[in-house]
């Protein structure tokens, strides 16, 4: 193991992170929130010793590792820096809302949690992993400056994956292989890295794109430009987080005078859609590949689920009337019924976790429904969680070919992707997966439900808690419902949550190698 | 397909069911209950017409499929033959059961169950299949003969399952192959029968030879010859079903005067440990091959488990008094802690489902203990159900091989089960098997919320009973529970778990592709 190839990258991640927070303490100081009060201006000094922190022990660790060879960057060194990046990069990222919470000197007005330093870190791993899921009780509390970090760690965890999953993984042979492949490159190990480098800029530059036509659309249908820009970090990411307690829920019917609810539902609705989506096939459609992009089966799979899903809820919620985040009771048309259980389904399909109903009060089929598509997850190579779309649709055919196996023993059948034929070591590969994370949620729900005081937790909540942290979701049902947060779990169980979230957003290999013996071992 | 020998073999297994009767009928009417009452008449009655239908048309369908030429009695028609067999074994065995409800004059003394159809199928697929699941609310109001035949019917069960997997699902997975791997390597449709038939007659005789031990063990420690008798035949194919509301618990540490408890206790903790040793081993030890069975590896993982848990559980109740299912309160010392968490333990974990304390009240801990054994089950080949501890051991070393492969792509790894080698069309077997449980159970699940009035179902008891029936356990928790039965739940989610029993005891696939298009098709 070349140790210090891993700590000179993982300098450059820590200086990136605080180039980040500096911009957002410049944008903060200057043009935004100077004038807002004590609170913010902690903030602001948080983030800044934060950033300068981050930068000291970034460049510390830069110079040590500096001289290593870049040949012995293998797989091994490759998985080391992805896993060590997300659990140190999660702790850096949750200073400044240690700090806030620390220097403060009033916690009257909200923001008490962040006093707890693993809060700090469930927050900070919740945002990098995209997941979503909250510790605040009062998000709207929160001075502005920290409330944009937050969205920013979304967004940055968002644009870190799906660089990792297309650009480098498969070409390390790493993980999923070909599965997050859509062509991107067929690299030979020398030519990879030129090429790697492409495909990254080319998929950064999508991702911005994607930004800035979601800033400029909220801003369009009534949002304040700083609500857009978070929210519009967090939609690319399929993240969740939100800068109101009552999620998307904020932009209440009643509010049309202000903002357009169809406008903001819609936009958000398509934005996180999107997001899940392989990364790849925007990269194929840049190309012209057009035909690659519509005869893509875990594409057409996808938006099935989706619209399969949204019709079931909508006929399920009809009859009743539902219940918004902000508290609203609204008499749902047909109309409404469909926004609701569309927006639900993909903001649980997609792995985002925002809310506008309370889909807690919502009939038991619809719970099912939302709590399957936990996990199942979007698409490979996208910035959504769960257990991917392809992998569900590679096991059931692998199930298929199973059955008839046992009727028709001598016949050989191939399994197709596509036109892409998946061979038995895929196959395993994508079973085992599947079985990993059943296997990752129950000891998930077991330990939730031992680590908690006896007797106070259901199992619905540890159970939906465990999915939705391992998913990357957000919201579970119970206690971590809609309009619910994660602050009153002991701080074992959200070291055991931030554990399930790291693991879920680099699937699960990346993590779970570092405790396997024989990875440390020869060299 | 060719249907006459499905017709014919059929016709078979009805008359063996209805010479089951008869013996019962002649045993009843002779030697035991000929005084006992109305009730008692009209159950050996009800025997009795059962049995001559069942001969009746048992003769005709033989009849019809007797001129069938045996060489065409391929895979397909060996699937169709055993998931017809236990589909229509267990209408038929229900028979007695809903005609004694209809035509005993008075339901006040209990059996009122009985006089539902979907009920008695209930009844007689859970003895067919072992699982010791009740709809009975109270078994001590039922007359005898009736009690004798529910012990019959999974007795008979126990030994079935063996005996066809050894005479017609040799091609199976793990199951049927494991009983030969050592004896018959490879075999063809034709040279083995002879070999096959010797071995199920082994099987056979070591099967009676253990009940013929458990009666005289039981009577020995002072149950009487028809507790004895009905407890030995739902001992040694790890049933469950007891004659007693209270299950083994029944025998009380107070009535130790009449009874010995420790005797029982272990006797049948002890017998159903060995129902679920892989019968094969058996076979080696009557040939002397000592060595084979103490190294093999199912054996010594299965005892290790269960020796494991039965210590997790003892420290976890040993705190607190137990209650035994009959309601005593006992302050438990460590020798019945141990004993009464080795027995929930054994029972679960060997899918008997007998019971002698209320585990419904034991902390989470034990219940998550028994929750996890429902689903690795016993040894492959043995009475017992479950995923069978064998396949839990593959798909370790199959996910470690996985975990491992990420960082050392390129190290060819084989995996052994002892000498044996696992290649990779068997470890996608098992990996499908696990998935497919995992899969049926969330399933079983949902159906089971969904058909039962809204809101009147937790999902602790939803799940719960979706695994008991599934892995052929019994009780589970919640209403379900060790003194609870399944007597509350509506025809529609009785008739779904009837079919859970039936595919988890035969292992998914028998029942599976009678639902596959592709099985019908070609002749």
């Amino acid at each position: 193991m070349n140790f210090r190839i891993v700590i000179y990258q993982l300098g450059l991640v820590l200086l990136v992170l605080s180039l980040c927070m500096l911009l957002i303490v410049g944008c903060s100081a200057v043009a935004w929130f100077s004038a807002a009060g004590p609170a913010e201006t902690i903030a602001i000094e948080s983030m800044l010793i934060s950033a300068v922190l981050g930068t000291v022990v970034g460049l510390a660790l830069w110079l040590i590792g500096r001289r290593s060879e870049s040949d012995s960057f293998g797989p091994r060194e490759a998985l080391l820096l992805v896993g060590v990046s997300w659990l140190i990069g999660a702790a850096f990222a949750g200073v400044p809302y240690y700090l806030w919470a620390i220097l403060h000197p009033d916690h009257g007005d909200g923001g008490v949690e962040f006093a707890s330093l693993i809060s700090c870190y469930f927050e900070a791993m919740s945002g990098l992993t995209t997941t979503g899921a909250t510790v605040l009780s009062d998000i709207e509390s929160i001075p502005n400056s920290l409330l944009l970090w937050r969205a920013t760690t979304q967004w940055l965890g968002g644009l870190g994956i799906i660089v990792l999953f297309v650009a480098v993984l498969p070409t390390l042979g790493v993980g999923g292989k070909k599965l997050f492949q859509t062509e991107v490159a067929g690299p030979t190990q020398k030519s990879v890295r030129p090429r790697i480098r492409d495909t990254a800029r080319m998929l950064w530059f999508i991702y911005i794109l994607f930004t800035i036509v979601l800033i400029l659309l909220l801003a369009l249908f009534g949002m304040d430009w700083f609500d857009a820009v978070c929210h519009s970090f967090t939609t690319v990411a399929t993240g969740g987080f939100s800068t109101h307690n009552a999620s998307i829920g904020h932009y209440q019917v009643e509010n049309v005078g202000v903002t357009n609810f169809w406008g903001i539902h819609l936009v958000i609705l398509v934005g996180i859609v999107l997001g899940g989506v392989n990364f790849g096939l925007y990269y194929q459609l840049a190309r012209r590949r057009f035909n690659l992009v519509w005869t893509d089966p875990e594409l057409r799979l996808y938006l099935c689920i989706l619209l399969v899903a949204s019709l079931l809820v909508a006929l399920n919620i009809y009859a009743t009337p539902i219940v918004t985040t902000g508290g609203e009771k609204i008499e749902a048309g047909l109309d409404k019924s469909l926004l609701y259980g569309a927006f639900h389904v993909a903001s649980i399909g997609t792995s985002a976790g925002f809310c506008t109903a309370d889909s807690d009060l919502w009939p038991f089929t619809s719970q099912a429904v939302l709590v399957i598509l936990m996990f199942v997850g979007a698409s490979a190579g996208s910035t959504g969680g769960g257990i991917k779309v392809v992998r569900v649709l590679i096991a059931f055919k692998v199930i298929l070919a199973e059955v008839n196996r046992v009727f028709r023993p001598r016949v050989v059948r191939t399994i197709r992707v596509g036109r892409a034929v998946v061979d038995s070591d895929q196959r395993q590969s994508v079973l085992v997966y599947l079985l990993g994370i059943v296997a990752l949620f129950a000891v998930g729900t077991v330990l939730l439900m031992l680590l908690e005081p006896r007797g106070s937790l259901d199992i619905t909540t540890a159970a939906t808690a465990s999915a939705a942290t391992l998913n990357n979701i957000g919201p579970g049902l119970g206690r971590v419902g809609a309009i619910e947060n994660y602050g009153f779990f002991t701080p074992a169980s959200k070291l055991v949550m931030c554990i399930l979230m790291a693991l879920g957003r680099l699937e699960v290999f990346a993590i779970f190698v570092l405790f396997v013996p024989s990875f440390w071992r020869q060299g």
